[in-house]
């Protein structure tokens, strides 16, 4: 509350003087008690003044038929993946309603470290939503990775007075965590009483007993609703998460349904999530029609993306629902049960047709961040005996499978074929020459390769191809534009999207970033990557060492599961 | 969580080394999934550590056939209220599973200022509970009080960094509020964003949303569901009062049921509540028991005992329920529909029979509070006229009516009889020699007095009677011994039960206070007062001006609805 102006705000709730604006004739969304109440909403200075047909504003914006909900909250979002700048997210998602994101920047700190989250903040200072930060809790994601900068504890104490710093950025070094790491436990203590983000896939037992009790308060990577449930009893606050490539919301709404949760405890993300999704079936408006789909009523599904988050968080004092005291954010929808967003308000200012201006100078360093050596054919060998571990892609997923294979071969060196694909990783931060070499099954790309500088969590050069050539001028192309997308078919070129903040993001407009995404997208299942394999989002996770089960890095093929490199 | 010994917690909870206890065998209620487990609870350090029946410990505690809930909370008492002192109220209380309790000590600041509230912060620092203060807003209640002290914003700042104060206690003063009073603004900002306790009876419309405006985030004066469901729809936590006075649970129980309201936003209270009502009926236990009795869910109704109230006063990650990290506070119950309490362990420890210890020294200056000069008889006299404003007595609540009516009388005096008792204030802190003098209907004392030095607010010295004389003895001998209650009849003393520190508590101990304190009201009923009036609690609240519809102050009779005394 703003104090400051509270003496004027209370004459507008006491109606001695009129409001700035009266938000009239709407059916209002009570996300406290479920109900819906036809009934105006009174806003001065951006805030939600008073409820009740009695207001009268200088203003008056007329809602009738209409639905009135809170603005929605992106629980926990990487905004980097959406491969955008910042601010075009928002110019993307608040056209779906989405007001605020509680937003982990660790793809940003892996890159650039504490210059990577400056950037994140200060392109968001200024764009109609509400933009929040975690503390990336693990950069690296492990130890050995090699990524761009270490981002500890002593660099987060500059940050932990920023009020739009909530807490801890999701752990995923659980086994740090459990094992009472110093470097992990700094972190933890730093945050005490605050959240703490979860990544927790299939943590189950003891270990999750020893997960939670070191504070870690929300999980966003429940696949099934067994797993959720044992979360849920040790008290964990669990992001349902629907983004690109994961997309879990369905198990778990149903099971929520069926075993009637109280669903206090839920509430929506999209954690990673392209912008051409968002562009087409939407961000958390998706979460909530899915949801209603589900059978879901469409109050409890409107809670779960406005007023639970916000409770999480810590926010519910300024966000969240529709009520006096709190920020005028409002999305006003044509309908409930297909949550068609109608406009879209922050801080009581109609933000549907916000336009957002890129302008990362062009001698950012953030503009130079691929330094990579020159890779040479060799380093894409690999040795191959009887039997191999083999990357299985699982469509729909971004867990793999761990398999073993005999692998197609010539001369004792794995030959790719449409089956099985091969993935190189190409350290790209430090100059160190290191690559890494594995095989892939279920990608099944043919006649040509893709490469990506987008490769949670260490964002270095991932390639997947049917054969060497087409894959090292994928990898040389992208170290000439400083990193992006591309794909090659029999040694051309056809499609590249260069990403040149970070290697991470393009400033070149969402309209040429998703026109190449989409022709990029359908020309690689046109190439042989079966439908459910988001050909671009899997590449970008192949190298993610902390999720199971099988992973390549610049080092090698490490067993997430084993916590070691195979061969070790 | 403690994150020195986290690496040892740690341990235990992976299973490595044994747990200092384990509670094994319970049927453990999970206030987050509404389950009922039969598993086990390991604890080391007082911290829950892990739940599973892997767990092996140095002490088992076997909990066969018992149920296992968090340990009870308190969403909002006067610990004052019950006559005994602090240590007093736990060892009664900690038999009713309650281990929690969020404070308001107005009644000590009220009399003695920042060294009332140090006593109350002192006297539960080493209580096997855990005793949160909320900084009282409103002292004096109403800027002409006479009350003992002023306890202001710049008084509070000293102790907003002490971890056990929680935010702003109860804000009785809604005018001063929704017109921002430059005193109460400078109070309500400087806890911006902390809880802040409302109190706000049949507070409505453009008021209730200034007051909500205002960052008031809860209230616990609702007596009915309209009055409930106006206050949810904007917000506000609703503690749900079962005290000796005021009783509202079962009207909101009731709908709640009803109209299946989520449950989340609502947690229960006492408020204030004598030590032989917490003897005989229980505390808080109690309210679970009636409102599973209303139809409510036993598991429901504890939640609202435990998680929520942990919730709204961002207890959470502490306190509340039975998960790892969280604080090792038990109640064991033989039976969940009688909430029958067999054991209770706080930080792991049973104290079913904790013993307190009375202990503040005989020259504390909290001993030296009653300051009033003796009253002469004709301070007692009361002009009438044709029509006279009668405070009106509603059995089972604390709002009174105002009504007007022709009084018995003598030469232009009111004569009091069984109908219209006559009833006295008079100023106790600063030796001002101020009395009010005015008329009660309902009470119906026959043949003497009773006299009091707990007035809420500001605790001067109140008696009612059907006659001069035994009202001037009742007065002479509270002045005489310091503070307390006391009970005449026909001339002469017949039961006091002594309350020496700040004429609000006694550290007799509680049988003492007990036998005296059931004999006086068994006595004051014999004399007339009817069954549903407690006589001594009535009393206590016929001085508060800030709860409708008319009270008696030192100054007069005070119309609370007009803000303004009678005859101004």
């Amino acid at each position: 509350m703003d104090f400051q102006n509270f003496s004027k705000l209370a004459k507008v709730a006491r109606g001695e003087i009129p409001a700035e604006m009266v938000f009239r004739g709407g059916k209002v969304v009570n996300v406290f008690t479920g109900e819906i109440i036809e009934t105006s909403v009174a806003v001065t200075n951006g805030t939600i003044v008073g409820i009740g047909d009695q207001y009268v504003g200088e203003t008056e914006i007329d809602l009738a038929g209409k639905y009135l909900c809170p603005g929605f909250i992106d629980g926990h979002i990487h905004l980097e993946s959406t491969m955008v700048t910042p601010a075009e997210l928002v110019e993307q998602a608040v056209k779906c309603g989405t007001t605020t994101y509680i937003v982990d920047p660790h793809e940003a700190a892996n890159v650039s470290g504490a210059d990577g989250i400056d950037y994140i903040l200060h392109e968001t200072e200024n764009v109609p939503a509400n933009v929040f930060v975690m503390m990336p809790s693990c950069v690296p994601s492990l130890p050995f990775e090699d990524n761009g900068c270490i981002f500890d504890a002593a660099e987060m104490k500059n940050y932990i007075n920023n009020p739009r710093v909530l807490g801890l950025g999701e752990v995923m070094d659980y086994v740090g965590t459990v094992t009472a790491a110093p470097m992990m436990v700094e972190k933890l203590a730093l945050f005490d009483g605050m959240p703490k983000d979860g990544h927790a896939p299939g943590l189950s037992g003891n270990e999750l007993n020893a997960y939670v009790l070191a504070g870690i308060t929300n999980d966003h990577e429940c696949s099934n609703f067994d797993e959720v449930m044992e979360k849920r009893r040790l008290g964990m606050h669990i992001h349902i998460r629907e983004g690109s490539a994961a997309r879990n919301l369905e198990p778990i709404v149903r099971g929520i349904l069926q075993t009637k949760q109280d669903i206090s405890g839920f509430s929506f993300c999209t954690d990673d999530k392209h912008i051409e999704d968002i562009h087409t079936e939407g961000h958390i408006d998706h979460c909530i029609r899915k949801a209603i789909a589900c059978g879901m009523q469409p109050v409890d599904a409107i809670r779960m993306a406005t007023i639970h988050t916000a409770e999480h968080y810590h926010l519910h004092h300024r966000l969240g629902a529709i009520a006096p005291g709190l920020q005028a954010d409002f999305v006003a929808l044509d309908d409930l049960e297909t949550v068609a967003v109608s406009r879209v308000f922050h801080k009581g200012v109609d933000v549907s047709s916000f336009h957002a201006q890129p302008k990362l100078p062009m001698d950012s360093p953030l503009r130079q961040t691929v330094h990579s050596l020159p890779v040479q054919p060799e380093q894409l060998n690999l040795s191959v005996g009887e039997s191999c571990a083999v990357i299985r892609v699982i469509p729909n997923e971004i867990i793999t499978g761990h398999k073993t294979a005999k692998l197609p071969q010539e001369n004792g060196l794995f030959a790719a074929d449409s089956t099985y694909s091969k993935i190189a990783v190409v350290e790209r931060h430090h100059n160190t020459g290191k690559v890494g070499v594995g095989a892939v099954s279920g990608f099944n790309i043919r006649g040509g390769a893709i490469a990506s500088t987008v490769a949670h969590d260490s964002h270095n050069l991932s390639v997947i191809g049917d054969n060497d050539a087409d894959m090292l001028l994928a990898i040389e192309h992208l170290r000439d534009i400083g990193g992006g997308y591309t794909l090659v078919e029999n040694g051309k070129i056809l499609h590249t999207v260069p990403l040149p903040i970070m290697g991470l993001m393009s400033d070149a407009g969402f309209d040429t970033v998703q026109a190449e995404l989409s022709a990029m997208i359908a020309k690689a299942h046109e190439m042989g990557v079966p439908e459910g394999v988001s050909p671009l989002t899997l590449l970008s996770f192949l190298a993610l060492p902390v999720i199971p089960a099988l992973r390549i890095t610049p080092r090698g093929l490490f067993d997430v599961e084993q916590m070691k490199f195979i061969g070790e």
